[in-house]
């Protein structure tokens, strides 16, 4: 039997992992514009920027000056990514209550992406984990090719579960799922699910789906029926390559909203808000929506909800 | 638990769903190749063209042209649409082997789409059924609306159920059930199929989704599990509105293809040539693939597929 949450949690990774993928740079206040549009827009976590080192990704070398610019409202959390312990301290320093750390589950991804072992990239959170700590602030895991590795190939299942396991050991709160090459497909993805939820209990799980193959929507249906309540995705589905290969990126928030709401399954997100937040941030990036709801119009997108 | 299908007949639409709403002309070689490329890609059914009145197609007048001029392959079912008598006999002229007809579960589509309640459509097809069965020719049945309609709304689940055994009762060996807007979600869909399901076999009906919102993936996903074993698709996800206002076609077949190879479903396709269709039928008419998988070089797209 499917066991579907009541309500998800949806963890809005727009301004982070979308746009820093960006070719040009965003302006400071456009980014501060739509982290505001987002939080507006009733979703409860907008991961707000990145203090990885602007030399690796220009595209948010701003965080120092963004975070702190954020009227930040009532209730709503904005994790901000740290891949050690230098920008932690720049996270700190800026006034974060929330941050975020990553690893993958595949040795050779994370040799490659931050030149450690899945092990050392752990050890190098340690110091991360105790500074957060003694500052009251929280802290979420990424795992990132948890179904499948560019190099390679299959992801054990085991392997993701050992790893989310011991991030939830070394303090996090949540540990995010990333199927970070899109590569997944859905029976695979709820064995993989399964397998992590043996060792991390479900509600404290997120699943976090990237569109690359089109399968992102496929693959959280078959995710919530074994009863996950968080789920990540990215306004307008930034976070592609536009200007590479035309791969898409993360899953669209307002496409995902649109299938939970239209399941009976409570976001507390006010889609029409977050449709406009979706056409304006594609207007200012000079491009369509990567999602399908915003590439058409508000009222038609959104007429099938109030169906009775 | 879920009851998912071991194969799945693949039903491409692209030639007639798809074509029929380019606002440029298509020229006839084009889609003979399309129709012959797609056969040799192991689609075991392509439906290649419409005898509706060219006056109402025009992009479709070419069919006795062109149907005739096919190189059918062994195995290979070529239906194409028949709105009544008259573009029956054309086809019988033009020697088709498979017909479909088509109705909706709404009373507001039919009136608007064909000026007919859904008891005079099926009056209209009366005759065609009848010179059908003399001639041998199998008939497939479309009901379209499913999960909902532009004109009312929501559709009980209940109307669609009752037109699908009506046009079996007719004579037809299967029903295609389209979600012709895209408005449904998983839930919805299942609860439809289900009602359906009650009064026709399973195995004798179809899904036919349209991807305007993004959900048909998930939404092909829910029904697999309750063991529908025939989808409709269209190569490149042609069928949208690419001039009017973006919306999405029908669900591309790629991208259905990938995902169930990905669950161990076999399609019985050899998706490095449906890839190289699409890129090719896309590059014809002068756009992007509305798919993923199309928007990725095939390599790419497909290595998944080989992870063990």
């Amino acid at each position: 039997m499917a066991n579907y949450p009541q309500s998800v949690k949806l963890v809005e990774v727009g301004p982070r992992d979308g746009l820093q993928n960006e070719a040009e740079p965003i302006p400071t206040a456009t980014k501060r514009e739509l982290i505001h549009r987002l939080a507006g827009a009733g979703l409860p976590v907008v991961e707000a920027t990145s203090f990885v080192s602007p030399k690796w990704i220009p595209q948010l070398g701003d965080a120092a000056e963004l975070f702190p610019s954020i009227e930040r409202k009532a209730g709503v959390h904005y994790p901000v990514l740290v891949p050690n312990m230098k920008g932690m301290e720049r996270a700190v320093e800026a006034g974060v209550e929330e941050v975020a750390v990553f690893t993958a589950a595949s040795e050779s991804f994370n040799k490659k992406n931050i030149n450690a072992s899945i092990a050392e990239s752990l050890e190098r959170f340690e110091p991360v984990m105790a500074l957060a700590q003694e500052k009251g602030i929280r802290v979420r895991g990424y795992v990132s090719c948890v179904l499948g590795c560019p190099y390679e190939g299959h992801i054990k299942p085991q392997a993701v579960a050992e790893v989310s396991e011991k991030l939830m050991e070394m303090g996090c709160y949540e540990v995010s799922l990333g199927d970070t090459i899109g590569s997944g497909t859905p029976l695979k993805a709820q064995t993989m699910l399964a397998a992590v939820a043996q060792r991390v209990a479900m509600d404290r799980l997120a699943i976090h789906f990237h569109d690359t193959r089109g399968q992102a929507l496929a693959n959280i249906q078959a995710c919530l029926e074994l009863g996950v309540a968080t789920v990540d995705a990215s306004v307008a589905g930034l976070g592609g390559c536009p200007y590479a290969d035309g791969a898409s990126g993360n899953v669209a928030t307002e496409d995902v909203v649109f299938m939970l709401e239209g399941m009976g399954i409570n976001t507390g997100v006010d889609l029409e808000k977050l449709h406009a937040t979706a056409v304006w941030i594609s207007q200012e990036l000079g491009r369509e929506p990567a999602s399908k709801l915003g590439r058409i119009p508000v009222e038609k997108a959104i007429a099938p909800l109030g169906w009775k």
